[in-house]
């Protein structure tokens, strides 16, 4: 058994069945041995579009790979940026030089650093120290497996990146008889905490009257969804939750109250929220978009935060308590109290008349109707940042089918993300929403949806700009050189594109791309330079009220 | 005078006239006072390839600028690698949060690392700490000017790029009476260790007999180009080159002999350097593919390397010599020694009859001749890696007239990397030579062409793959879909796109688009999977017999 098999068996045993990569002469080998397993190779056009459609993948299936070559590899630094911001379990492989290589006291192209020969290029290793949980370099067959179980188990377990290098003379090296290495064992809670922190709880629950759960990602990313839905309905609590967390539950669910970002949010969420007396904040990520520019109300007198970081209540922590344990703890609790709110549920949201007109332009808020009209559950959004963001916020959608790099906010994941995510779920149908400079970051990515047969659907807001800085400072470098999105079809070899400029030719092209499966769509329409939606207004004015 | 303004006067002063960037919240304040500078902002479709125009500008100019925002601005990390390891002026400028922005205690979109409060998130600044050669915060007013003379300075100086953190806050502060910082003065060379190695120096070249010049990038960053000109001339030594300093030297100047890499070189320029008994390697960076996978003749009796790590005769080292000294020194020197070699000049080279066929499939050896043929000697040519590489070394060119990322090896630098040529050399025709694989990295910049009305030509060497990787390990993920390239003018509203298979269909496409300016061409080349050129089959040729 070699490394990089042990590796590769070690990656699908823990539920990876894809890699995303770009091949490159230091990680050849380990793409040859790939190609000869049964975990599947997808290629990207370059390492940052491997990585994003990594991320996507990792966030829908609980772990991605990404694989790289050493040194211009580094293309990827921007995903994994968004993969650690955002706790997105994403392994990036990266093969390097072998140490004979370095025999010759001649650099090494692709190299970044080489002055100090004795042991390589570190370069990349300390860069990704930054953005990374955990880094191990595979150069050592006695130490390789206990190594390779460790970071991964780490990154599982933490639901950050991790990085392995991997020289390119180790892929094949054989095993042998590993030294057992011994690391710290895996953490626990401190039952005698875990019981105090359950005791305040209850009174805190038989105290307050009108409680809410603001609900984040990290639920999501621990898996802890089920036991936070069985609290919640034990005792009837309903639930809010971040952008970044939107979807972690089921917005169809009677006790879903709507995404909370503070003045942002829609004013019957903003007015239920400012009138609960308790706050529950679960696995969440505080910030200033997440909280509307500040506006968020956070002074409740009763409070209880559960997250990665640990739990605190009232205004002390518990260090000893581990954020599942708690969670899971709480599903299983028995406090004998029932809450009987009256709540807006998001089903019960006033949904206006959908009747597309033919001589009317489309605006940002009716594109976002118009898919909410056709949106059935096993359908996934992509959001990439910008107006695509905040209007999704609104949508009412499934459990687990909802994906944006909400905190980073970077441009440009959508395309990459819809195409991970359909690689991940190929029996739903994937759409994204993006704004015409976020999709001229990665639009090329869609070569990659013709490769592999995929059939995501694009919806392309082309508002000539990145509109959401207009508000804030606007010039010339707001604006977009215009492209005819629906032409690069074309291009690709693949895929059908579709310029739309009124309502009905939005319904009609959006109903056509969802009644075929097999192809993706891009479906481009056509906005006013200074059209939002309803929720980028919102945002607007709770900036505005931010600065008075 | 504020801290923003001050900075583009700064830059203005020494050269710059065009800033290549992405806009974001926390730079836009300063993309605001470039629209009213005189200097031109040039807006990137995203941060890499503003990264990778830049750095051609700088390579050109002397001095690039790219502007993004903080933290996913961090794109950029890939072009500034490259910067850093191919020594061009690049100056990264990055807007960040102000203070005041960390006063909520919650987190910050785009930020990285926010754990560490009190000084914000310096994420961006430690990892660009390993890719730059200086860093500055602009968060003092009565420290900024100094900050900012002396980065740009240290950029000027060492030729490396340089990182500019100028916190939203700062843009419009007013300077205060700057407060005078003592930086150690600028370096010079210890006069009688000069003086010392020119003597050395006089002793071998009086004792050779057949020395030979290699000179590298080093030479045209530090603009010593005149100086080595003239310490050759004087002599009458002949010159080679590196192929990261092609084009150091005019390739038409009759003491040139051609780009040496080793045994990957053309045969005469192997054969004439294997006869040289004393080697002076000056401004050079050796690596694996410069020497021709370490196939170079390295083991000369009498040998001089000067380069920006010091001078070395022999086996000793100069430590208190600079470069620069040492070369100026050189030119002005008077050995009373003259060289009288026969060598065979580039221009005296086989140039085969040029007579395309017009039923006959190009080459990639075809199409180098193509190019040779119709070169003119104001044409610049920006070659990617890979074959457009390798073969590009076989042309001959002006001084100043090829640009190429041949050390750290990025696939996607030409396209950007022409149209940052084109902004700075508006007078010039650009021609970039990219295979597939490098070309879809960053196809799509080819927009900021159009939006700038720029006009380079493009050359795809459509191989359908990453051929350089198919004779080291072949497989799938060495396949790259095929576009219809030759559309994409068609999703950009510019530009013209012309597919040729035939050698007179290349042949009157380039003289089509030779002839035209205003617009660009982008002429796809179809080529067969397995054809190469002939420096590409004495890559590989080399690259077996240093395995042998």
């Amino acid at each position: 058994m070699s490394i990089g098999k042990y590796l590769l068996d070690a990656l699908q045993k823990r539920g990876v069945n894809e890699i995303f990569g770009v091949p490159g002469d230091y990680i050849l080998r380990f793409d040859k041995m790939i190609e000869q397993h049964s975990i599947r190779y997808i290629n990207a056009t370059r390492e940052n579009t491997a990585g994003y459609m990594a991320d996507a993948y990792a966030r829908l299936h609980g772990l991605g790979v990404a694989c790289i070559t050493y040194g211009v590899g580094i293309n990827i630094t921007n995903a994994l940026s968004q993969a650690f911001v955002e706790s997105s379990p994403l392994v990036v492989i990266s093969g390097s030089a072998a140490s004979s290589d370095y025999s010759h006291e001649i650099k090494l192209h692709h190299l970044i650093n080489q002055s100090k020969t004795l042991s390589g290029d570190k370069t990349q290793l300390d860069i990704f120290k930054y953005i990374t949980a955990g880094q191990v370099v595979l150069d050592n067959p006695a130490t390789a497996t206990e190594q390779i179980d460790r970071i991964l188990d780490l990154c599982l377990k933490v639901k950050k990146p991790v990085y392995i290098e991997i020289p390119r003379d180790m892929v094949d090296a054989a095993l042998i008889a590993p030294k057992k290495i011994f690391y710290p064992t895996q953490e626990k809670s401190d039952a005698h905490a875990l019981e105090e922190a359950m005791h305040e709880f209850e009174v805190i629950l038989k105290t307050c009257h009108k409680p809410v759960i603001w609900v984040g990602h990290e639920i999501q990313r621990f898996q802890m969804q089920a036991a936070l839905l069985a609290f919640a309905e034990k005792y009837r609590i309903p639930i809010v939750s971040s952008l970044l967390g939107k979807t972690t539950i089921s917005e169809y669910h009677p006790l879903f109250v709507g995404v909370y970002q503070g003045e942002m949010s829609r004013p019957e969420v903003v007015e239920f929220v400012n009138n609960c007396d308790c706050l529950f904040m679960m696995g969440l990520m505080l910030t200033d978009v997440e909280t509307g520019i500040f506006t968020a109300k956070l002074d409740q007198d009763l409070k209880v935060i559960a997250s990665s970081d640990g739990i605190e209540i009232g205004h002390h922590h518990y260090k000893k308590v581990i954020f599942s344990d708690f969670i899971q703890r709480l599903a299983k609790s028995n406090f004998n109290v029932r809450f009987h709110h009256e709540y807006p549920a998001s089903i019960d949201r006033d949904v206006p008349h959908f009747k597309p007109k033919s001589q009317t332009k489309t605006t940002t808020k009716f594109v976002f109707e118009c898919i909410q009209h056709h949106l059935k559950r096993d359908h996934i959004i992509v959001a990439d940042i910008g107006d695509s963001l905040f209007a999704s916020a609104d949508l009412i959608l499934e459990q687990d089918s909802f994906l944006a790099c909400a905190s980073f906010g970077s441009l440009g994941f959508a395309t990459p993300g819809s195409i991970g995510a359909q690689i991940c779920r190929p029996q739903h149908r994937i759409i994204a929403i993006v704004g015409d400079g976020a999709f001229q970051m990665t639009s090329m990515e869609l070569s990659t949806a013709v490769r592999y047969g995929l059939d995501p659907i694009l919806i392309i807001l082309n508002n000539h700009g990145y509109a959401t800085e207009r508000p804030i400072i606007d010039g010339a470098y707001n604006d977009i050189h215009d492209w005819n999105y629906a032409e690069i079809p074309k291009v690709i070899n693949g895929g059908i594109g579709i310029k739309v400029g009124t309502e009905d030719e939005l319904d009609n092209a959006l109903k056509k791309a969802l009644s075929q499966r097999g192809t993706f769509y891009l479906i481009e329409v056509e906005l006013d330079k200074m059209d939002f939606s309803p929720a980028m207004l919102r945002f607007s004015s709770a900036l505005k009220k931010s600065k008075e």
